[in-house]
């Protein structure tokens, strides 16, 4: 029977192991068996995929997502499911895909962002979606795949952000706690792969710090490291606050809120204190994953926030506002046509909202590759993925 | 204050109706108010969705969607995310939309299948998917839409497709279920406006009658409607057989199993009934609502089937099976290279599987037309959606 040896590039032990450096890959090769590099990995993602190591992945990736669902149903929000295929970008003319629609142009979404918005304009009140964004992002680095599935939610509050600051904060938690107690085993397993410490997280929600900006350029500034408080922060001092939090708190997870308006997008709410803005980002390990900002509701405001910064209103490319729901809204507030008054609550029900997404692959493992993450066959734009991989592969083989 | 009248064009008062006729639409306007069409409230969606009608349809396209995780979630299925950018098209070339991925072409994915079997081949045993598919059909009828919601799942079994096809059927009936009681309310007031018996389904799994296709032709044939027992049933007869089963069964849900070979696709397996195949449809109202079949996994025999059938296994354009994890197994079945009794048990787990989909908006409301079940906005072929929608009411009003 045995009538020819094949020659097999990867075994599942083989995988069993942290994804290596993409830059190494098959340069490693040496000595009759090719050391596993990500490319050959991928290329036999069935064999690699039955790795231990893999099924925690995506156990933890999948636990993620049961995790937010289960907070999120729990607390009445509906589930929705918006267009991916769109009739111009949803987020302005860049990193967009264009699509072939029969005669005319189609987009892919980069984000539910307006549909949430409809919706919550709708009296939906709560609503959420995990879904597929894509973005054309030429970038082959490890933290980039041009699609990824996105965890988003959108709700009305009543008084103030703060209302959806502290619910983001009680549902991280509860990921948080969730991945450590319901999927210990996957994480710990998913560690010992790739190294990291535990997470120190905090037991109860009021314990998690919620810093203003401010105070961290504060902070920062007392360990010696100077920066405007004008400025953003970047990635390094992000991380250098991060650790200087974990000293002084003994928490990996902390929120920065109430940024310099400036360096915000125009359509961000200013807070009463005045140069700063209604906004926050969701700090772990020193990295955000989690951005959120209430958002200009009154159109006045938006288009004299849009002049104060240079920008036209009125001119191209701000897509964004230009199909505002809102836009419209203000339109109808002094009209006496029947329905007025239902009208104009949408308008106020528009006002109160919060924004917050997350992308799935961010929260579970903050050391590893994206392209270890949980994904099938990570799309980065070098490759578009799979199909093509399974036949290079099959193209391989009949030679 | 009330300097200028604005013409409102909808209320959500006029979308507490059914959606007229798509053919209709605009035609109807007339006496000053215009009667509001299909495309004037697809146009005004956010008003339009305000709606309680259209809040309950919304409710329902959610409920049907957690019952399905929920069921399978007790069942030990596993949440994955495949690709929608794919490198070639998932199922032939036909229907499938063309993205331009950087310098090269990309396609919407238009199932997950190929996906779900490797996750099988991984030893993932049982996994499902609620994501979108896109499906480039240029038919702009009430029961085609571009893209949809998809829910997908994948199981192995271990003796015979009945474990599947058993598995489904509970998997069904505890969705029916679960709208007839935990979404009573949206379901009565879904059907007030789009009249439709109450759904009978049967209390227990084992009263759903499963019939034998064989079976399905001579209840037609009693009831004076002759066909061939080789050839498929058309939807009229289908909608007959579903008349005639709920008259004997008293039900509206039933199982048509074992499909003549011919009319089903060669990678069909053949059942130990000659001329058979291990195939399954089942039917609500007289509409199949979900397709499924176990596949040949024996790489040989795919091979004499489709010559059988005057196809060529090694032409061009029969990219599933060229694609198919399985060819590639089958080849190291008789190697003895390390690791090969784990191969070896790939292409067995891969063999036995199950599969299914189900569209989203095919369960709630099976007389409401799609474009008017749960989808935000609806996108057929003649639009491409939202964005360039809400322009379109700009720049109305704008001039």
């Amino acid at each position: 029977m045995l009538t020819s040896i094949i020659h097999l590039q990867i075994q599942p032990e083989d995988s069993d192991n942290a994804v290596p450096s993409d830059a190494l890959g098959e340069q490693q090769s040496s000595s009759g068996r090719p050391l596993v590099g990500l490319a050959t990995r991928l290329d036999n993602r069935v064999l690699d995929l039955i790795a231990p190591l893999n099924h925690a992945i995506f156990e933890l990736h999948g636990g993620v997502q049961k995790l937010f669902r289960e907070f999120l149903e729990q607390n009445n929000f509906h589930p929705i499911n918006t267009p991916k295929l769109l009739g111009a970008p949803s987020e302005g003319g860049a990193n967009v895909f264009e699509v072939k629609y029969f005669e005319k142009k189609g987009y892919l979404a980069q984000s539910p962002q307006i549909y949430k918005q409809m919706l919550i304009a709708s009296h939906f009140e709560r609503v959420y979606e995990i879904g597929d964004v894509f973005r054309a992002e030429n970038s082959n680095t490890s933290r980039h795949l041009t699609e990824y599935t996105s965890l988003d939610l959108e709700m009305e509050f009543q008084f103030d952000y703060f209302e959806v600051l502290y619910f983001i904060r009680d549902l991280m938690l509860y990921i948080l706690h969730g991945l450590q107690t319901r999927y210990k085993e996957q994480t710990e397993y998913a560690r010992k792969r790739y190294p990291a410490e535990p997470f120190q997280i905090p037991a109860k929600p009021e314990d998690v710090p919620i810093l203003d900006f401010a105070d961290g350029v504060k902070l920062l500034a007392e360990a010696g490291i100077q920066l405007d408080e004008k400025d953003d922060i970047n990635s390094t001092q992000e991380k250098q606050l991060g650790e200087i939090v974990k000293k002084k708190y003994g928490t990996d997870f902390y929120i920065l809120k109430e940024y310099p308006l400036d360096v915000r997008a125009f359509y961000s709410m200013p807070s009463t204190t005045p140069g700063k803005s209604r906004s926050y980002d969701f700090m772990l390990r020193g990295q955000e994953v989690l951005s959120g900002a209430q958002r200009i509701h009154n159109h006045a405001l938006l288009r004299s926030e849009m002049k104060r910064r240079g920008l036209d209103p009125d001119g191209p490319g701000l897509k964004e506002v230009r199909y505002s729901p809102y836009k419209n809204f203000s339109r109808f507030r002094f009209t006496n046509v029947p329905g007025v008054c239902r009208i104009f609550s949408i308008r106020l029900s528009a006002a109160c909202r919060g924004r917050f997404w997350l992308r799935a692959d961010r929260l579970q493992l903050a050391r590893a590759p994206k392209c270890a993450t949980g994904k099938l066959l990570p799309t980065r734009s070098r490759q578009v993925d799979a199909l093509k991989r399974l036949k290079a592969v099959e193209d391989g083989v009949s030679k």
